[in-house]
């Protein structure tokens, strides 16, 4: 079996990587809007299949397309990725002190099927100093991450106190999940 | 303020230089054996406080020495280093499809006090195949890790389900309490 990652995140490259699966990446161009009533794994869903009906890739019989999203969500809302520093330091004291749900919507795509699923991670950060979230932001600039925060990073050292669900779903894919449907894909 | 960990692992000394503090690796010559009669997170506690009475360096001023011991805990009983083959997989087969603890016991003291404390990661294993286990073990050797897995490797991405607590504990050290400890040590 041969897997096309439909991502243009690192972190999701390194770990599609650790499965032992022939990969490869294709482009991904959807869209990234989401009808407004949709609520927590509903979106992620609604965007990973979103960007699976706009690829027209013909596959092969041995080839199983992945197509991903992820979102944080923190009292009904979602947390998208910071456009400045003020930004990234609102959401880093939203999540302050409380917890909320990273969620993945995946859909898998082959020549004859396609099946989507989530996967929900629940994160606790301990209440953060306002000089702990200025030097994070400061030094690991986190504006290419929802939320604001990475968890394979410093704040992730200090600032999570526990998660309840899978660690690698935070850092951005559900390898357990995606692993266990790819066995009867 | 500089840390001193004592401990051999290299997992444990790549999340220590995470933390961003000055630190160095001292030398841990400390017995590995317990009294029978502990049980869970009374004997990672029990191993640290060993370690550091073993240990006769004078600390100066600025300077915490940090001593650790994890075990994993299935059971009612602890897992620990395989010594072969056969070992590694007669562990990863009592682990398969359910749920058991990694505790971690820490124990810091700097040139005035000591102070000791635990953390406890659940980590939920699906059932997992026999040519899985045999996979693992040929390709990565869990010969230097406790309950024969790494969170960190393979099984870990394709085995681990869920975990409850802190992921960083599982790899081998619970950074984030660790973190909050010595802001007021």
């Amino acid at each position: 079996m041969e897997l096309l990652l439909a991502s243009k995140s690192p972190r999701r490259r390194e770990l599609i990587a650790q499965l032992g699966y022939k990969y490869q990446i294709i482009d991904n161009n959807a869209p990234e809007d989401f009808p407004h009533h949709l609520k927590a794994e509903q979106i992620p869903v609604f965007l990973a299949e979103q960007k699976a009906n706009f690829n027209k890739l013909s596959l092969s019989q041995n080839q199983v397309a992945i197509f991903a999203d992820t979102i944080v969500w923190c009292e009904d809302e979602v947390l998208n990725k910071p456009e400045n520093y003020e930004e990234a330091k609102k959401m880093l004291q939203k999540l302050s002190g409380k917890s909320h749900q990273v969620i993945s919507g995946l859909c898998l795509k082959s020549h004859h099927k396609k099946e989507s699923f989530f996967d929900i991670t629940t994160v606790y950060f301990k209440p953060l100093l306002e000089n702990e979230i200025d030097y994070y932001i400061k030094n690991y600039k986190p504006y290419d991450k929802a939320g604001a925060y990475g968890i394979q990073e410093w704040i992730g050292f200090i600032g999570v106190e526990k998660i309840e669900g899978s660690y690698f779903n935070v850092v951005g894919l559900p390898i357990q999940k995606l692993y266990q449907k790819l066995l009867t894909f």
